[in-house]
C-alpha cells in the first residue's frame, strides 16, 4: 500500500518450496521459528484489526480442501490447504498448502508462496509461544506423542522458546520415532524413547500430542495427567478428529486461537457450547488471565488459524526480500491501457515481460 | 484422479498471462471462445454434479477481493478475483484474477493459471451461449453500451456463435469506442458509432450492456426496448451496481446463472425475492422454457459464476497440455517420506527438482 504510487507493477513474487528451504538454510530454522513467533505475537496483539472470515471447506470421501482468508487494512491473505489422511498410500503428503498475500488497496497479488513447510514452522511457533506464556516457568521435559511431520519443528521451537532440554517420545509407528530421533541428533536435546503414551507422559512438564489418525482418539486420559502440566494438543484439528479424553479438558484451563473455529475443529468439539475457553490473544493482551497457579493444568487446543498463515507469509515475504530470493511471475497482466485487455492479444510483448519464449505477436489470428 | 497411481508427482503447471496469450495466438481466439463455450455448455448440463459453495468476499473502502470455489467429484477449482473501480488511477486493471485446479482425491494443486484474460473469454462465451439459445434466430445487429475491456471479446463471441454482423456502439468515454473500433478493424463486423445509448439501441436485435461504474444506473429504460429484443446485461454484477431500469426487468423473461448468487449481485437485486427468474442450465437441459415467442423480451442477467471459471481452467489446462505450454513449479513439496517434512530442510535437493539456483544443502544450520 505504502509504495503504491511509485510502483504500479502487477508482478507477483513466487516462493517455491525450494526458495523456502533456501530461506530456512540461510536464516537458520532457529531464526525463522523465533521470527515467525514474534510476528504471530505482534499480529495477535492487534486482533481487532483483522477481518476474520470463516474458512470454506470442500469435503470429499478422501479428504478436505479448504480456503482460509483473512485481511487487515493493508494485506489480504489466504491459504489453500488439503487434508487427505490416505495420501501416504501414494507416497504423498497428507497436508499440502500454499498461500497468497495481496494488496487490499488494489487487489494485486503480491506474493504466492508454498505453505507446507511454512505451516509446520508457524504451527510450532504458535505452540511454543502459547507454552512460553501459560506453561510453568522452568519447564524442561516435554513428552511428544506422535512423531510425524510436525514433530521436529515442535521439538526445536520448544527447545529455543520454552527451554525444553529433554524429550520423551512415543509413536505407534516406531519408524516415525526413529526418524525424529535421527533428525534431532546433535541438537542438544536429551531423548528418551518410551513404550507407550503413559510412559512418555510420566514426569513431563509439557505434553505435545500430534497424532494423525482422523478419529475421536483418547491419547491422553485423566489418570495420565499430573498437576501443573501444560498440554499442547496439536493433532485434534477437524470435526471427528480429537486426541484428549473429555475428562482432561474438564480438569484444565483451556486456551484456543479463534473460539468459533475451535468449537468446530478442536478437541473442545466434544464439549458443550458453554464449556469455558480463553482466546490466547486475550492473555497476550492482558485482557484475560493465563495460568492461575502452578498446580493448574493448562491445555492449548491448537487447530491452526488463518492469522498465523498471514504472519508467516509476511515473515517469508520480508525474508525473501532481504535475501533477494524469489521469482517474479506474471499471474495477472501488465496492461498499458487497462480498458484495452484485448490489446494484450494483438500487441508485441515487451521482452522484459516475457518469462517464456514467445515470439512477438503482431496480430492474433481470429480465423 | 484417473492417472493417480502412475504419477504421484506433486508438481503444479503454471500458466502465466504470457502463456495464455500464446495459447490464444496458437489456437486463435475464435477457437478458444467456441471451445470454452462448448465446455461451459457441457458443464452446465451436469449442474447437479457440482458442489456450489458461496463465494467469500473481503470488502474494503477501495474495492473487494473474492475467492470463488467449486468442485465436482474429481476437480476442485477456485478463482481469486478483485474489483477495484479506482485502479485506473494507477494505470492498473480494475479486475484481475487467477485460479487453481486441484485433485479432489489427493488435494494436489495441478494447475495455477492467470484468469484475467481467461475470464474475459469465459464471460463472452457464456453471454454468446445464452444468446444463441434465447435470442431470436437470425439476430444480426447488436448494440454495445460500454466499450471497455470486455467489449471486443463480447463482439467476437456474438459474431462467431450468434451470427451478429452489425454493431452499434456507445460509451460515455469516446476513447473507449475508438479503441473498440480500432481493435475490431478487419473482423468482418459493420460498425455504427452512436451519440447515446438510446440511439445505439435503435433497431438492435440484441443489446449488450457492459458498463463499469459501481452505481445503480439505468443504462436501459423501458421506452428504449423493442419487442423481441434480447438484453445481455453484463455490467450489473455486484451489490450496488446495476444497469437496467426495473421496468425493463418487469417486462422481460429473465435468465440467470446461479439464482442465489444473482439475487445478491445481479440486476435483479432491485427486484423482490419472488420475482421469477430461470436458471439457464434448466433451459439447456430442457427442464425449463427459453424464449416463448418472438415478441418476448429476454434478459440474461450475467454476474459470472464459479462454474464458468472451472470450465475455462479445464479448457486452458487441456490446451496447454496439447501445445506443450506452461511451466512446472514446486508449489507443494515432493517428499520421499511424507512423515519426514523436516528432511527437506536437511537433505540435498535433487537437481531436477530445483527451478532456482540453490546449492545442495547437506544440513540446515540450526544455530
Amino acid at each position: 500500500m505504502s509504495n503504491l504510487p511509485n510502483t504500479p507493477t502487477t508482478q507477483t513474487t513466487f516462493l517455491s518450496t525450494e526458495h523456502l528451504v533456501e530461506i530456512v538454510h540461510r536464516k537458520t530454522l532457529q531464526t525463522c521459528l523465533a521470527g515467525v513467533a514474534a510476528r504471530i505475537e505482534s499480529d495477535f496483539l492487534r486482533w481487532a484489526e483483522f477481518d476474520k472470515s470463516p474458512r470454506v471447506a470442500c469435503h470429499s470421501p478422501e479428504g478436505v480442501i479448504e480456503l482460509m482468508p483473512i485481511a487487515d487494512a493493508s494485506d489480504f491473505a489466504f491459504k489453500y490447504v488439503n487434508g487427505h489422511p490416505k495420501n501416504t498410500r501414494w507416497g504423498l503428503p497428507t497436508v499440502m498448502a500454499f498461500g497468497v498475500l495481496a494488496d487490499v488497496a488494489t487487489g494485486i497479488p503480491r506474493l504466492l508462496s508454498e505453505l507446507t513447510i511454512s505451516t509446520a514452522i508457524r504451527t510450532a511457533a504458535t505452540s511454543a509461544l502459547v507454552a512460553r506464556v501459560v506453561a510453568r516457568p522452568q519447564s524442561k521435559t516435554m513428552a511428544m506423542i506422535g512423531n510425524g511431520a510436525q514433530s521436529e519443528f515442535q521439538a526445536l521451537a520448544f527447545r529455543d522458546m520454552v527451554g525444553i532440554t529433554h524429550l520423551r517420545l512415543f509413536d505407534t509407528d516406531p519408524a516415525a520415532t526413529d526418524k525424529l530421533e535421527a533428525n534431532l541428533k546433535g541438537q542438544g536435546l536429551a531423548i528418551t524413547r518410551c513404550a507407550n503414551a503413559m510412559e512418555a507422559v510420566h514426569g513431563a512438564d509439557i505434553v505435545t500430542t500430534c497424532t494423525a489418525d482422523k478419529t475421536n482418539a483418547t491419547i491422553l486420559t485423566p489418570e495420565m495427567i499430573a498437576p501443573g502440566m501444560h498440554i499442547n494438543a496439536v493433532g485434534g484439528d477437524c470435526p471427528g478428529k480429537t486426541e484428549l479424553h473429555r475428562g482432561v479438558l474438564e480438569a484444565s484451563r483451556v486456551f484456543v486461537e479463534f473460539e468459533p473455529q475451535t468449537r468446530i475443529e478442536g478437541d473442545i468439539q466434544q464439549m458443550p457450547a458453554e464449556f469455558a475457553v480463553t482466546e490466547f490473544w486475550k492473555v497476550l493482551s492482558g485482557v484475560a488471565a493465563g495460568r492461575e497457579n502452578s498446580e493448574q493444568i493448562t491445555v492449548f487446543d491448537s487447530v491452526g488459524f488463518a492469522l498465523e498463515d498471514y504472519s508467516v507469509l509476511v515473515y517469508m515475504r520480508d525474508a525473501a526480500l532481504e535475501l533477494g530470493l524469489g521469482e517474479q511471475i506474471e499471474l495477472v497482466p501488465r496492461i498499458e491501457n487497462p480498458k484495452n485487455l484485448f490489446g494484450l492479444l494483438s500487441e508485441p510483448l515487451a521482452s522484459s515481460q516475457a518469462n517464456v519464449a514467445i515470439a512477438p505477436l503482431r496480430k492474433v489470428a481470429l480465423g
